[in-house]
């Protein structure tokens, strides 16, 4: 005998998990799908120079790399970023340029786990590559929040900012040098607060008065984005191409009417090196401290590791576990999912009786489990209590049913087929 | 530089085809959930032992094994049948049995890739667990009519048998020492041919008398399953359990109108050592020799490697590859599919103008597409083309545009956005 234990930091996803995460997909792929964005895949295992370059680099640890039967150095993806450059650069001849693509696959970590982190997740990325104009990036604004309302959340915000205004702030003061490490401390900010981030730049060697500056320029916010871009102005003596670009999106979030769900906040910086224009990050209203949801910016040069032309882009990632744990805490009632919207019974009915009723039920669009285990009543009260089906089937007979309701317990005796779908039908739609 | 190469027997996935493969993954999730499956998701990495058991088997050499960062000896999943046995044994509390569960997720075999064989592929699984009857073997036989009938494919056969009848034939003959390699012999029939299999049973030290028998007794065709289930009756003498259950399916498959897609091939073995009771394999009416594009049987002990507990099982497992591949050659005209409905082009309006146009169609179901590229007129036709966009919006403003087909070029000039939409979606629809 085995143990059927699970690797650390994996997990068996149970089927109301499932059910959900499927529902969500669905709907973020079909919003996708409606603005012309086309899905892609990749293999999981790519050989281990292509994901890491030549050496490797910091990531090394936590990337899942071995040597394959044929001798080959091969790693499973840790994100969906690298494959997306590599995948441009092989298929250059196949796609279509801007080409917008999106990509929902797991990715592999060994990090090491703890709560909401695990080794196998889900990753949902979306992007533009070929093109760096304000249209792409609204569009992308526009996927984050057409995909947040879609799937029915209302409270969020997403907070933009651009990398250049941070960049050309810190010439200002003359900081430049250490930028990166400013940059690196300032996105842990959400994290580990305000006092915590001035400790860490006063490590990195910066004056009273810079520290002072900065944490007053990351704080900048106002009544609208109009008003913040009218502060940046101010701060900045200019208009310049950064607050240009930042001011068109504002124009078209206006137009569309989304201005509700954005912000401009200049201490979004998304760590990493790769940005080079817009930033964002998204966080539920009522759980600020879940993190980010869904974030990314622009870049400019996705493909340098592989190709010598230039690809500029931008794009984005729905943390799709981290926002079903968020749900799975405001809106519980989401996670009530029935396996189906009724049990044909077996309550002495003949097997073909019940057959065609299943059938005649499921093509009328309800979802007709069929039960097959044992007869007792009370087995098939339970399951249908475990699986929350909501209503069994316990007499059909040529057409004419009798169905209970879970709920209530409520019996609607001898009625036609049709009408028990209708009963049925309110209930699913009232869902 | 590096070479943005992809490992041999791993392929990336255009969007033509991704489109397609969700398309058909889609229809096929319907009819699993309309039927009360339920969705599950394991870990693509387990511990090698759970998956191979102690010491392994002959897949071994197939399978990505490897030892991770903290030592363990790790495998990426080769099928789902065995992590479904895993996840039934580690949850068992949380399951609803009889448990009808799908599963469609990557697998992975080191195999030697030849035309059509990958070492990465879908695997698409429904089984039901808990139950040995007629009403759970009818279940899984109606699904695989049921997908295949819902993906639009009306030619094909799905070919019915009993394990039980060569093992009571072989006894008959006495020559059930040799079953096993018999079966393995007779599984090769539709690859390797009568002859072939002939010679194979010789060498296995068969008398020619035997030989002849059982090829007759796989060779048994009729007018119908009925006159198949009297032949094998009168063979047998008698209407044994494994005949009976033959026959209640083949009531079912009548009461449902099934049977022109339905045949009793004594043939039909599934090699593998596991099945105990009914058997089938799918073929395709006008690609016999694509070989079985949903096979599947029953197994009387599923959970026998984790746990003392009988769980018998019937389950099936459609090959989403090869049907696609299937598909492209006799259907091609359904690889034509399109990223986007029409797209917004670029020929002077304002963005916003043009981003409110996006808005309008995608809010009324049109898939639109916004042109990010180069203005030039030609290039934007050459998006189209290379997109098979079938519109193109030429003129947007205050609500009246210009559209323009990509087919014939015929231009609708000066149109409302409605009579717009109504235009597009005659076409989709249509398609």
């Amino acid at each position: 005998m085995i143990k059927p234990k699970i690797l650390k930091g994996f997990r068996d996803a149970l089927p109301k998990q499932e059910i959900l995460r499927k529902r969500l997909i669905s709907i973020i792929e079909n919003t996708f799908r409606s603005s012309g964005f086309v899905p892609i895949d990749t293999p999981a295992l790519e050989y281990t120079e292509v994901l890491l370059g030549k050496g490797g680099g910091e990531t090394d640890k936590q990337v899942f790399r071995f040597e394959d039967n044929g001798g080959r150095d091969v790693s499973m993806r840790f994100d969906l970023t690298v494959p997306l450059a590599r995948y441009v650069s092989t298929n250059r001849n196949e796609i279509n340029l801007p080409f917008k693509r999106y990509h929902i696959a797991k990715v592999w970590r060994g990090e090491n786990p703890q709560k909401g982190r695990y080794r196998e997740f889900t990753q949902c990325d979306f992007d533009i590559i070929g093109a760096d104009n304000t249209e792409s990036d609204f569009e992308i604004l526009l996927m984050m929040y057409s995909c947040m309302k879609n799937m029915g959340i209302d409270k969020f915000k997403v907070h933009v900012s651009h990398r250049g205004l941070l960049n050309t702030y810190f010439k200002k003061l003359g900081v430049s040098d250490n930028s990166t490490e400013i940059l690196r401390a300032i996105d842990k900010l959400g994290k580990i607060g305000q006092e915590s981030v001035s400790e860490i730049l006063k490590e990195e060697g910066l004056t009273e008065e810079h520290i002072n500056s900065i944490i007053s320029f990351i704080s900048i916010n106002g009544s609208s984005m109009e008003d913040v871009l009218g502060q940046l102005i101010e701060i900045f003596g200019t208009e310049n191409e950064d607050i240009k670009r930042l001011k068109d999106l504002t124009e078209l979030i206006a137009a569309l009417d989304m201005e509700a769900n954005f912000i401009i906040d200049p201490s979004i910086t998304r760590g990493l090196d790769y940005y080079t224009g817009i930033v964002y990050e998204t966080f539920l209203d009522d759980l600020p401290n879940l993190g980010s949801v869904c974030s990314g910016g622009r870049y400019n040069n996705l493909t340098r590791l592989y190709s010598k032309e230039e690809m500029p882009g931008v794009g984005s990632c729905i943390g799709i576990d981290r926002l079903i744990a968020g749900l799975e805490e405001l809106e519980p009632d989401r996670m009530a999912v029935h396996s189906a919207d009724v049990l044909v019974g077996n309550f002495g009915d003949s097997l073909v009786e019940r057959e065609k009723a299943a059938d005649y039920f499921r093509k009328n669009g309800i979802y007709a489990d069929l039960y097959f285990g044992n007869k007792k009543p009370n087995n098939q009260y339970n399951y249908i209590e475990k699986a929350g089906i909501p209503y069994i089937l316990t007499k059909t007979d040529n057409k004419i049913c009798s169905i209970k309701r879970t709920s209530d317990r409520k019996v609607f005796l001898d009625i036609s087929y049709d009408e028990a779908i209708k009963i049925i039908k309110t209930e699913k739609e009232s869902n």
